[in-house]
């Protein structure tokens, strides 16, 4: 038979090992948390009909789509997870129960230009509240504090919410009688990334004039104060335009409940340049950066949207929620050596080693206990050297291992090697458990 | 614009909330088992280059095959999760170390016709421990061994594993000059299903005659003795042949072995019926039924391969592995009512409800306490009749409710209603989180 090269697709993410448990453990930290504020879990078909996953409209997305090759019913790979979310709710309308408060972790599909650092398959983390024609306000200040639950069990608690308001941007735009909010709230996306100079011409572009550029500039420069003092500002204001308070008073609430829900406000910056280019969003958006590593770009965005299920459904479901795009964020945690802690967490087995064949039947006995006691652990079976044993062990990052010889299995003890500093002392076999759960050898 | 009726493809399974709750327990409990026995997670990509799938030849699989549309690499959906590993072994070869204990739990594709409890998505859980050039017998004994803790831990302790060994059966029927071990077997694998009669048919078709083929029924039927006598009575025999005896001494070894790593003998049958029909099994072959359902089919089947990757590479990989089909699985146990244990041990969270918008912040703060010691727990945030409160609570499975009104926080208490019984108590806050973990109330 021909041999086939081994080699997998470029633009896909495969992690070695001891990679992939630094991985596990960020995404088994997100699914806790998530968990643990009472959301539930979707798991929701990777392929969906075309019409589904189109029923916004092609553009870019039906570029960057994977289809499948299939005679029958048009399909792909969902490229987001909320559009199987919006799916769901709409058929599952009266079967599921509202606030629905859903988690999925799940790989998406885009055919993306292939860059460094940029995955065509990759986790997306999400967690949304829906309501059933309402949802309070008081929940988009609970769904960025999963996040922030999330990064400080990550051990990456020096984060900073910058949030915004889109009604509140509406509202001042018309006030100085902009039309195209969309175009405008683009530019402003892309200021800190093309900077003043650039912005403004893009401003001119779409037909603003001067007065209304520096009305632009100055109501986003108050971003620059203290949070207390921009909602200050905001409200004592020439502005006279309903939107525009409804706006305000959302900020205000949302700011309130972030903290009232545990981020300090230290955590929490109004920033009235975040607009998350969606047209998806109606009120609430916020995007998160890593203090010192802003470089990196928002590591989870989200936001507020008034009806999540338009295209399926003529029912109003309006919604907030987030997504950590996690595939991305490893790889730049990882870039920037930031695992440290995922390090430390990663959790290593013990490794029963048996000097010879004879001795596997009490060396199995040995790791049927430490299983029974809920250590982790395995048992290695090859019969071969013992310098290749212990190479084995140091290569996979063993810590702890025990050694059986015929001593050990007549005396009923074992002997257990640190592989940190080459140490190795003998217990009877009735005390392992509790010393490898941190007791005292009282051998 | 247009409403698109929200559906999803046949062939797909998609749960409801609380069937997701059962399936999860489910998943989570057999990775939790594969990490305790010390497999390491790997998480390929879904899709893999077609070469690579494709491999072995085409056949069946190129037709049930999920093709990408894209006019680059032929690329589409992995079908079992052995290609994948077979070829993340040849690639990662100098990466990683052996024997390399590898589990994966993920999705795969086959484009089955459509019947009932068939999907076409659905999930794998294998492991696989693969040796470089060799790998011990005493490592078929561990594998089954994984098995046996998963189904007592899901509350199915009533299980049977039937093991044979594919050596054993070469050279049997060598030794009988049956010469084509694929056809002969797969008829044997059948015989459960078609019965005695129409199996000779099938046998007499290959050319077998008469003698053959009550040979064949005499070998088969030695299998309705115990254990110790199937291995006797295979032992003391006129057959002379070397592939033969090897067989032979492997399934007696195995058998120890399994009894070694804890499987009641009760609970494992040599069953020289068992064939499984591929042709990449080299050795010890299993089925696993739960006793009582076997018409349900195994549930978790594996064996001994002599040559994980020669598709990849010259090296020769041998290993043992088994795979359990989650989806199928879940869709069995749910219709045969055998879901109870996982219906137990589903979390339920703590629904704090406050009865208006004014106790918000002292609710906020009542959940945050919850959530800071660990206990899942969740906020209805709508302001809205109390009866629909409690309907929520109800629907969702809620078992304790904390109730919180303006004289709860005015004292600092909180009202902690049972909704099995709906009895309501009012406790201290500082008492919540001992007496939720089951201390008593010592207002």
């Amino acid at each position: 038979m021909d041999i086939v090269n081994p080699s997998i697709l470029s633009g896909f993410m495969e992690l070695l090992p001891e990679e992939q448990k630094l991985f596990d453990e960020i995404k088994f930290t997100i699914e806790k948390n998530f968990i643990k504020y009472g959301f539930v879990n979707l798991d929701t078909p990777l392929i969906e009909k075309e019409e589904i996953l189109l029923s916004k409209g092609g553009g870019e997305t039906s570029k960057q789509i994977y289809r499948i090759d299939k005679e029958t019913t048009p399909q792909a790979l969902r490229f987001d997870l909320t559009v199987s979310l919006a799916r769901y709710v709409a058929m599952h309308a009266n079967e599921i129960n509202f606030p629905f408060r859903r988690y999925q972790i799940g790989k998406v599909y885009r055919g993306e230009r292939n860059q460094k650092g940029r995955y065509r398959e990759f986790y997306q983390c999400d967690i949304d509240i829906v309501g059933n024609e309402k949802l309070d306000i008081a929940n988009d200040g609970e769904i960025p504090s999963v996040i922030y639950n999330i990064f400080n069990d990550l051990g990456l608690e020096n984060i900073t919410f910058r949030i915004n308001n889109r009604k509140l941007l509406n509202g001042f735009l018309e006030s100085i009688y902009v039309k195209d909010f969309e175009s405008v709230m683009r530019a402003i996306d892309k200021l800190p990334k093309i900077g003043i100079e650039k912005t403004k011409l893009e401003l001119e572009k779409f037909g603003l004039n001067v007065i209304q550029i520096n009305k632009i500039f100055d109501f986003i420069n108050l971003s620059e104060l203290e949070n207390k003092e921009v909602l200050d500002k905001l409200l004592n204001t020439e502005i006279n335009n309903d939107v525009y308070f409804e706006g305000l008073n959302e900020l205000n609430k949302v700011y309130k409940y972030m903290e009232l829900f545990g981020i300090p406000t230290k955590n929490i910056k109004i920033d009235l340049m975040i607009t998350r280019g969606l047209d998806y969003y109606t009120g609430t958006v916020f995007e998160t950066f890593l203090d010192g590593y802003e470089s990196i770009g928002s590591i989870c965005s989200g936001g507020r949207y008034d009806d999540l299920a338009s295209n399926f459904t003529k029912q109003k479901y309006p919604g907030i929620g987030l997504s950590i795009g996690l595939t991305r964020l490893f790889y730049q945690l990882n870039e920037s050596n930031l695992l440290k802690k995922q390090e430390e967490k990663v959790n290593h087995n013990i490794l029963v080693i048996p000097m010879s064949e004879e001795v596997y039947d009490y060396s199995i006995e040995v790791v049927n206990l430490l299983r029974n006691n809920n250590i982790n652990s395995q048992i290695y079976l090859e019969t071969t050297k013992t310098k290749k044993k212990f190479n084995y062990a140091d290569k996979i990052g063993i810590k702890k291992a025990i050694i059986i010889g015929e001593t050990e299995k007549q005396n009923k003890t074992i002997s257990l090697r640190n592989f940190e500093n080459g140490d190795q002392e003998e217990f009877k076999l009735e005390n392992l458990v509790k010393i490898l759960n941190g007791g005292k050898n009282e051998n």
